[in-house]
């Protein structure tokens, strides 16, 4: 087995309404049924018309480009200084949306193919019932990515075999069956492509040849399945954005509590966690023992039914007035800490009789 | 130009103290001057015998496997279930530290190679001195990444070739100058060398023929370039653990001010986002006239030098006791969503003969 990239020459400035399909089988009068078109997605998007006109300099270019980047946002991921990182509305997670000012006009700027995967599949559709070609298409663009320098490209759309090669349950020669093996083939064909293409070249198109299993197969899926659900992805917000979160989570803190016991050791870490910053003297207790619990709790009006849990607070006790607004504060921010170890709480007032000036439900 | 990716057939089983040198010449006579070799690290850790022995089954290679990639990671990134996302030694944030039971013995696990640059470049050099072969040398693994399904491979190790190829300052045909393309190479060319390798194939060496400007060069800085700084990285903590992080921040919140002014929509932005849960009738009031700031702060003890603005805080005025502690805890949740916002404070007492119950110096 073996590979070939082959870069498709000749094909010139691509402009709205543009024959994709005529233009690629004219250029590579080579191609052949199970090659592997990669197509990069600027050509795509400039055929489609997906262009829009920002002025060509000055603040106004700046003010145009911010607004074209908010229509092309679903969700801010992360931002610092003039980057920002953002899923569009296909689901990609790219700087600026994949907005694109280079190779084309200063006037215009190139936005993304609204659908790259059914730009895939209606140019493989064109180059097989038009041109008796049976190929798979990658419609391809660059991306950064955390925690490593430099770009690759990657699928944006696919059409004509699976996007991803999953070895799951295939035993190796050990005899150990493989894991969390899912290839992202496609990607690796779109960066294979752009090894041939270089940025200035004027080569849109390569060509990959002896890549088995391609070009047979209409029921795949495209590129979606190589968005990442956000709600699985671990890193659906950047680190500052997720930390500010978290600060504006403390700020809002909402009444618990949860329906699980709190852990005693994860209550400690909590009070720990506060220590040097309440008031020296201020006195947190978490009143482990079943009994004493359930007799104060039956004094403590509002008392939440689902509280498994009850932590007492007592402020420093100076000859004067104690500080209760300062108690308050530091009675929160214990609140913060539990809710920091996944404990939600919930303020009320103390067990009557109690030397403790406030009483948390945990 | 075009590339071919050529596989390396009959590398059986590798063991520790083998010559990969000589098991890559021997089974590929064919390699030629300016040839990329895309070695899989797997081969490389066993021939450096990067192995540790673990129990075949149990409870007690759980705990094996644990202390393992405790000792292979630097910091930890982003957990959930049983997936651990860490930075190795190396830098390298990917699942389990790369440590891998795939392709080995039940009994045994492999490491990543502990200098992966260096072991590029002993095989780039034993290649060129004792076989006459100059070639550029990856070392490549599988990695996870954001965002995307799927995993592709990747460079751990490059030799005799620039890990990324710079566009910075080109001028593309339309006179605009290309920013920010910095293409990681190296990344794609171990993509594009697994398409051939398989992961149950014995395919452990791909050879990328074609590609220019690579096995002539050794002041490359190997694939440590690839390898983004923490600081300057926007997701180095995945989105719970930072977030878990800011309510940690709110829980310790120091204390203020900071040097600069406050934006007063930034002061009443941060007050509206309490405005829900504080108490009713709760008023926070920013003092803005000057003259009458600084008549006020006058009055305040222990009001810091460099503050700049107040803010004034009255609790809810019933006819009976105000709660002072829900005041306090409620004080304490306009720091944190201040504190959100950039604006550092202090809690203070109030000035003399205000009708407020405290002050925050901003």
């Amino acid at each position: 087995m073996r590979l070939e990239i082959l870069p498709v020459l000749g094909i010139g400035d691509v402009t709205e309404g543009d024959d994709l399909a005529a233009l690629i089988a004219g250029a590579a009068p080579w191609l052949r049924q199970g090659d592997v078109l990669v197509v990069t997605s600027k050509i795509v998007s400039k055929a489609e018309g997906r262009l829009v006109d920002v002025p060509a300099d000055g603040p106004e270019r700046l003010t145009a480009r911010d607004e074209v980047l908010a229509a092309e946002t679903a969700r801010v991921v992360a931002t610092r200084g003039a980057t920002r990182i953002v899923q569009t509305h296909h689901g990609f997670v790219m700087a600026s949306a994949g907005i694109d000012a280079s190779n084309v006009d200063k006037t215009r700027l190139v936005l993304l193919p609204k659908d790259p995967d059914a730009s895939a599949r209606a140019l493989r559709a064109a180059l097989r019932d038009r041109f008796e070609l049976d190929v798979a298409v990658i419609i391809s663009d660059t991306m950064g990515r955390p925690w490593r320098n430099g770009l690759t490209d990657v699928a944006l759309g696919v059409a004509g075999m699976p996007a991803i090669r999953d070895h799951r349950g295939e035993i190796d020669p050990y005899g150990n069956e493989l894991q969390l093996t899912q290839i992202a083939v496609a990607d690796e064909l779109a960066g294979a492509g752009e090894l041939i293409k270089g940025k200035c070249d004027q080569v849109p198109v390569a060509v990959v040849r002896g890549y088995p299993g391609t070009g047979r197969a209409d029921d795949d899926e495209g590129a979606a399945v190589l968005v990442r659900d956000a709600a699985l992805d671990l890193f659906s917000l950047g680190t500052a954005e997720a930390t500010a979160a978290g600060l504006r989570a403390a700020a809002t803190l909402a009444d618990g509590p949860g329906s699980t016991p709190a852990d005693p050791a994860v209550v400690a870490r909590a009070i720990a966690a506060v220590a040097e910053v309440v008031a020296p003297g201020t006195v947190f207790t978490h009143v482990t023992d079943d009994e004493v619990r359930a007799g104060m709790v039956a004094t403590v009006p509002g008392w939440p039914e689902q509280a498994t849990g009850l932590l007492l607070g007592a402020p420093p006790t100076p000859v004067d007035q104690p500080d209760l607004v300062r108690f308050g504060a530091d009675l929160q921010r214990l609140r913060t800490a539990l809710a920091a170890e996944g404990v939600p709480s919930a303020l009320l007032p103390p067990p009557a009789g109690s030397a403790a000036s406030a009483a948390l439900a945990i």
